[in-house]
């Protein structure tokens, strides 16, 4: 990568003023403080398998007192969603004992845990969503440090659009630069490849125009391996019983 | 999934016919022969991250003499390919200066020199395949042994359909069933999520009608992990130099 970097330079005659280091930035010295810090360390849900922890290494070591991060702010965002692919998918197991004359009702629940403790990449229909969005955490990059990554925790409300069937929760990530430039990955604009992240509820709900959905959602780098996230969801609807869900993002991911 | 079956067992009022023992093959004691084996132990290119060697371990110790396997048979096919989507997507680096004022049409060399040594899972559209298919390999599963599986290695001579411009070779597999029952992953047949494998050539070969393409293909299991392939690929038009060219099947496949 660094090779064809310097290659890239080259061909742009830009080799006098560009020096490529080809180094894990922990491991940098450099001579002088930087201006500006550029780094595409986002993964899905916006912190799996992220890099984030080395850039703001690199901000707290290398750059100026002004310097400018790119980007500078990211949020990450959650929505209710009724999945209706899903739906569809799980109700071809009634259809196996017509098909293939073998009773595969039973694979419905099964099928319902193992997708409740994983969370699926893939883009979501706008119609799927079923409240405005709910901002879960906001990291103004500047100032945000390693150990408030360490555990993000916040709690939402989501009033509902109308009556729906409630199987998931679906999350995306913007970040922004200065002058107001956002790189979106909302399922409201043209998809990227990190598409969203779904997460599929364990216990659905039914609800009506104006029902509240609230809870609480945690994120935290995995204990074994910090590439992967431990995310506890804790979810109800109006005053009803609490539902707490946890799920592991890990290289399973659907 | 042990567990799961039980469950699909007892919904199908089989409990009294089904056992259902969770364990390696390897590990297993039967009190007697067994009538059949049935097992879907295939992988991408037929072999990749293949249970073949286990099978084939359990029909040595639990198969009766005149016992059935399922499937019964196995095929690998080779076709030369012209992949227009990968023309293109190269040929998207020459758009960059004009785009983002970065010449980047150093890439291409770079992401040819990737894409050859490595697999692309995908389906071929057909108008894509440039000869008639050319049998690689073809396993009796009731007689090969593990050791043929060491080193699969065959001549294949493939005469072109006409003029075209040979960027790949794509391989599919067919496994077969008693009475002439086949699956075929082929490209000329329904997709399924074995898709088809694509080795993208080093050595681009432009060809006329009925130009021959000759080589040799062989298929080992990596030394250091045999849930992963090394494939050596040679190959040459007419009486031209032949191209010698090492692919890795590991779990970076494209």
């Amino acid at each position: 990568m660094a090779e064809q970097t310097k290659r890239i330079v080259e061909e742009n005659n830009m080799g006098d003023k560009i020096e490529v280091i080809n180094s894990k930035v922990e491991e940098v010295e450099l001579e002088e403080m930087v201006d500006i810090i550029v780094s595409e360390w986002m993964g899905y849900n916006l912190l799996y398998e992220s890099m984030l922890q080395s850039v703001l290494y690199a901000r707290d070591k290398f750059l100026k007192k002004d310097g400018f991060m790119f980007p500078e702010k990211a949020s990450l965002y959650i929505a209710p969603i009724c999945d209706e692919d899903y739906i569809d998918r799980l109700k071809e197991w009634n259809n196996m004992k017509e098909r293939y004359k073998v009773c595969m009702k039973s694979m419905i629940p099964y099928a319902q845990k193992c997708m409740a403790r994983n969370v699926q990449i893939t883009c979501v229909p706008q119609e799927a969503i079923q409240s405005h969005k709910c901002e879960i955490c906001s990291l103004d990059l500047r100032s945000v440090t390693i150990s408030d990554l360490q555990n993000i925790q916040c709690s939402f409300e989501m009033k509902c659009f109308g009556q729906s069937h409630i199987n998931g929760v679906v999350t995306w990530f913007t970040v922004e630069f200065p002058s107001a430039i956002i790189l979106s990955t909302s399922p409201y604009e043209e998809s990227t490849h990190w598409a969203q992240s779904v997460f599929h509820l364990s216990q659905y709900i039914d609800v009506e125009q104006d029902s509240m959905i609230r809870g609480t959602i945690s994120i935290q780098p995995n204990s074994i391996s910090n590439r992967f996230l431990d995310v506890v969801l804790k979810y109800r609807k109006d005053s009803q019983k609490e539902t707490v869900q946890n799920i592991l993002m890990d290289d399973k991911l659907i």
